[in-house]
């Protein structure tokens, strides 16, 4: 890994890619007490920076892997993201989905030509499942996010960030499956400018929290939190850079997510999942620590159920 | 009226607003069959529109007139607008407003300073006691939609949407009070490039689409409907240029207003009134007139109540 991969990430996948808004907000500001930049993949193509590693993964595959098509098993963003990465590049998508994913999940994946192949919910049949895909067709299994090239896709919104805020004090990303954050702490290690990284994490699911402590991957036994994105655990992958460059990862409540996505909506008009208030819910939480400084946070994603809001 | 007031207009009111961006949207495009570009003043400060001419409004009184105050009665974004833009030019603002207005609404103009005086619940109490107020005080009265500089100021929404996108074939409008549909008007005759101008009413409340082929201002027998921001009525001033300048008027259906604002938050990810939806409802219902034309869409608004959608 080095400054010079990431450049040439950002620059592969450009073409398939929004360079996503920065947006700021004055009562925000006022409320939290410090100066927030808004890093918005809520816009990005597909609603989420998913997009991003997506993207990354199946351009860095050779063409004959091309030729066998991409396989994942996801029944969130990243299988719509893989879909529409796929579909633009022309590449050939299965992606592995639970019988009873929710049917506007499906429809998703399907506006963007993905095929699915339904299995049983366990975690099992979903890896059984694309296994044999995998043998049968000779398909590029992607994960969501313990893969260096998703890691590094996903490392180019705070990239964006930085060229737009050199001088941000801090960057902070919710932590879910670990790809965002460790990308994340990739691109403020190579580009930014004395500038930490903080990782947010609803106390629900706090196994992040957990594993920087311990030293090693911890898994959550609940998933008990509004933030359906955040439910997943690290990997192999992304936990040592996760140790090495993320300085620390602030803990919320529940109350606290949905109050800082409702000030969110309101106040920016803007659509994020519940997901993407954690970081600016964190920042309200210990606002003595942020007190006066520059703030970027990435949104990770606006894919959200209107009809059925957390207020 | 000519040009270059409006450009003055645009030049005074310019450090009291935001330029709002202008966002488009592939899957919405894909689905109404045509080129949309949405001016955003949904990101206007306050929420709304209204800023532009509630800011004209009051830079245009005299020195004199200014230490006098200004009063409106209003219990919607027009409050705030005055309110806001009083506060920022440092002008006292009164505020006539019901005494059972919903608290946000209250709160909305207390955040921005502006002092409210109660009345009883009917239109005839909120005109007198705007009335006793401005005698008592001698403050300038600003009407919400039927004032000349209210107009003008509105009109540099769609100005700043021309600048970005001279060469639309049509600018939509919703058309409430008659202030924003007005100013749009006037703008895209003097700075659009063959451009129409249609307004967009629901059937429920369709009194500017039976002004207009009456020859006089219609009112509305009911008010029975979502878009809460259009039950009003058009005014002496701003009728006679609509009756100029206006193409014509599409009227919707209430389900069609409901399913044009899910479709814009689900797709673009921002938050609209349901007001502020039915243009987009209109480019929908009559794709054939729309099909593979350059629209511009005036998003008027983004202050909803987002416990209480309508899906």
């Amino acid at each position: 890994m080095n400054k010079e991969l990431l450049i040439q990430t950002h620059q592969r996948i450009k073409p398939f890619i929004h360079k996503t808004p920065v947006l700021t907000s004055q009562l925000l500001d006022d409320i939290a007490g410090c100066k927030v930049f808004f890093k918005c993949e809520n816009f990005q193509k597909m609603g989420a920076f998913k997009m991003r590693g997506a993207a990354n993964a199946i351009l860095s595959l050779s063409d004959e892997e091309r030729q066998n098509g991409v396989v994942t098993h996801s029944s969130g963003n990243f299988a719509q993201a893989v879909s529409l990465a796929a579909k633009k590049i022309g590449v050939k998508a299965y992606i592995v989905m639970p019988e009873n994913a929710p049917l506007a999940k499906k429809n998703g994946v399907k506006t963007y030509d993905g095929e699915i192949i339904e299995c049983e919910s366990t975690a099992e049949a979903r890896e059984f499942t694309a296994n044999k895909i995998q043998k049968e067709t000779k398909a590029s299994f992607l994960h969501p996010s313990n893969q260096d090239e998703v890691i590094y896709g996903n490392a180019t919104a705070a990239m964006e960030l930085l060229q737009d805020q050199p001088d941000l004090d801090v960057i902070l990303a919710p932590v879910g499956g670990g790809g965002l954050i460790a990308g994340t702490a990739l691109a403020v290690h190579y580009f930014g400018n004395d500038c930490k990284v903080i990782g947010a994490e609803p106390f629900e699911v706090d196994d992040a929290y957990r594993s920087l402590q311990s030293g090693k991957i911890e898994r959550n036994t609940t998933t008990n939190t509004v933030a359906d994105g955040l439910r997943t655990y690290l990997g192999d992958r992304n936990f040592p850079i996760i140790q090495k460059y993320v300085d620390r990862i602030i803990r919320v409540e529940e109350e606290e997510i949905i109050s800082a996505m409702k000030l969110i909506w309101e106040r920016m008009k803007i659509i994020i999942e519940p997901s993407c208030a954690v970081p600016f819910a964190a920042v309200l939480r210990e606002k003595e620590e942020f007190k006066s400084k520059k703030i970027g946070i990435i949104l990770s994603g606006g894919n959200v159920d209107v009809s059925k809001l957390p207020f």
